[in-house]
């Protein structure tokens, strides 16, 4: 309908352009590209690295279909040489990579790739695509789980993710960084993530009476009795639903939890909890919503809020304080030597490079080196090797990225977990070699 | 691969437990559902409608597949009753709707369905994901039209857009805001939007030299020379375009234009206008890309930057100064009964709706009511039906949308076109009917 999220020319025209400038000049070398965020938005200290396996997944699928050749000859914009090579491409490189759920700093790739210029060229816009909003989504929730790591937190954003991809992307983010669930079903149903749900506002108001509603809601779904209670009177609410415990108690109906979604969240909470537990419900669990993020979660706890879960929309779906990183996908070799650009402000590490990672004595990230592959730096290798010859190496699950992620987010420093950033940005220390090579690439280029 | 962007699956999971609750409690009656925005963003002052086409897209081809009702039906969380009456789901209800490409302001309904309670509560998460994020785009894009008027604009924001939908949403709604056209290919087959494409550093940086790398390009696509000039110093890249340009036009062939992509973008534009009217170049358009927006637009004409053109990318696509619209789909009326709900400052105004508007004497938007569907107020009616059994009544065209946001913000007055809103709001009115019947709704429920 919208798109072909599969297709190729889900790229940026000028991928196509060069592809033909390559050809027609007889560049089918071998590149070397890493994708890296330049620069941390400054609410971040750290990111979540996420998304690659889709973006493994559509390096495996690549082909232009019938439809798109013949919109590319038609087009005026390609010669016939051209499009009938396009016919035949595929991806036959080399991707190495850091799984997702691992922690990633400025200026470290996460991922490189290592094929004939031309295949590395075209994939660039969809793979930064890809990359770009698991990793943004997934950075933004673990900063919710670090927050509240004793809480149930809930993917509730689909409505507003930017589109359905989005939408299914945050659900899987979110999860990797170890949110308890989402309510999006298509994630439940394709990945296994746990499903979550409980009512509308509108089942409400479709009723006649709240009571009617909650006791109709109950009977038909008495597995996951979870009622909204501030349609109309968070407070009467709340008595209602004691009132209601004893009724379907002598059905075998046990109300698992209330929603609160308005007014102030801590003080109704609260008050709520206090109705629930002079009722007899103290296990009736309190579940909160309403323009929910990491900093409103740390205010609803400092108010020493009750409430047992948290369902995280839009915030966490559109990565609403920093909805965007700034990410790029770069030439660092070709033909065996090494490239780099040297745009103000822009300007790149050349060469193929490793991620050494370094712990202290308790197990803690201590600080990293930005080196060149092959070069002695101790610590950690970071990027490992995924993909050979355009086909998977090793499969990761969604259960490994999320454990991964929960291990990383135990050997963060704790100065790194605060929200606001004050602290040291973590020490990224760029290695002699890679500086002396920057030197020799400057001396031949340019 | 990541999703399947027509699985009636992508929606909230309580939307299905509350549809199983209405099936068993016998509610088949007629509902009305709004969609509208409850607030705008501190940095909008108004916003254009987009999407419409999709969504409805969406309706018209809502099935559950057989794969999709195995797994409900195996999830443990439906009846065998439901999941059979789901396997013949589909949206017959009428839609009524504000065309794309018009201007709307907080509390007006742009979409309003009338439909048997069930297939108007399934269908609200994709509905909402689809006109948010389209809308959000349009908005955004359209202020940048505002701001540079005179200029070309271009989609250049694929790669950071979130997902694959987002960055087709993206290229379609700033089209629809009068942009000129987009990188994205995919965009360019599907609907025939121009496409536009440069050329990237890579291009540059896999040849030993930068005038090698013009030549290449420019003999391999003579219709579309646009060269990128920062790669390593943009003054020294504006000479070469000057010596290639003789070079090039004995060959027949003409450089169209430069990109700067880095640097001090207002200072290096005038300064390489200069180098290439002097070397002869005066035909030869800059364009500048590299983290802009609105803002940057109006610094940058401010500053004289004799830009022809320029590149917006990740800022349109992610509406980065506000990536989300408190947008909402709602109730308004049940079983022939107006509703609303009250939640603490998310109250709702009940029954359904119209938006009639007025204009001044030089045509210009004076004023907005919003009232009942036929209570009697002056004013042009924004929403008209669209679609009637499931089934569209007016098929509109993405030409005659951006015709008619062209139309739109040429009646914008002046004080809502600034971009920093310090201007009084747009007027709404909220109409007698509309307060009375709010009254009326309010002594009958809750």
């Amino acid at each position: 309908m919208i798109h072909d999220e599969r297709s190729p020319l889900l790229t940026d025209l000028y991928q196509l352009t060069m592809l033909q400038a390559y050809r027609e000049n007889g560049f089918d070398d071998t590149a070397v590209f890493e994708f890296f965020v330049r620069a941390l938005p400054s609410q971040r200290q750290f990111l979540v690295a996420a998304g690659l396996d889709h973006a493994l997944g559509f390096l495996e699928q690549l082909r232009f279909s019938d439809e798109e050749l013949t919109w590319l000859d038609q087009s005026g914009k390609f010669s016939t040489e051209f499009v009938a090579w396009l016919s035949k491409f595929e991806f036959t490189g080399d991707v190495h990579a850091v799984e997702e759920g691992r922690l990633f700093f400025a200026n470290e790739p996460i991922l490189r790739v290592t094929a004939p210029i031309c295949e590395a060229q075209l994939i660039e816009s969809r793979l930064v695509n890809i990359l770009h909003q698991q990793t943004l989504v997934a950075s933004k929730a673990a900063r919710c789980v670090l927050t509240a790591p004793d809480r149930l937190l809930v993917d509730f954003g689909m409505r507003r993710a930017h589109g359905a991809e989005a939408a299914m992307g945050a659900a899987r983010a979110s999860y990797i960084a170890g949110f308890t669930g989402t309510a999006t079903v298509l994630a439940g149903m394709r990945w296994g993530i746990p499903i979550v749900g409980t009512m509308a506002h509108s089942f409400i108001q479709a009723h006649t009476d709240e009571m009617t509603a909650f006791r109709n809601f109950a009977r038909s779904q008495p597995e996951n009795v979870v009622l909204l209670i501030d349609t109309y009177d968070t407070l009467r609410g709340a008595r209602m639903v004691v009132d209601l415990s004893d009724e379907l108690s002598s059905e075998g109906i046990r109300i698992r939890g209330v929603r609160i979604d308005s007014g102030d969240l801590a003080a109704l909470s609260l008050e709520v909890r206090q109705i629930l537990d002079a009722g007899g419900c103290d296990d009736v669990m309190i579940f909160l919503s309403g323009s929910l993020d990491e900093y409103r979660l740390r205010e609803l706890q400092a108010a020493g809020t009750p409430a047992a879960g948290f369902g995280i929309g839009t915030h966490l779906d559109v990565s609403q304080d920093a909805p965007s990183l700034d990410c790029v996908y770069k030439l660092q070799e070709y033909g065996g030597q090494a490239r780099r650009k040297r745009s103000s402000g822009k300007a790149t590490w050349p060469g193929r490079k490793q991620v050494r990672r370094q712990y202290d004595s308790e197990g803690l990230l201590c600080g990293d080196v930005l080196c060149l592959e092959d070069e002695s730096e101790d610590g950690e290798s970071m990027l490992r090797q995924v993909m050979a010859g355009g086909r998977r190496v090793r499969i990761d699950t969604l259960a490994a990225a999320r454990e991964r992620c929960a291990a990383e987010l135990d050997r963060l420093p704790q100065s790194l977990k605060l929200l606001d950033g004050e602290a040291e940005p973590y020490p990224v220390r760029v290695s002699a070699g890679l500086r002396e090579l920057a030197r020799d690439v400057d001396r031949r280029f340019g």
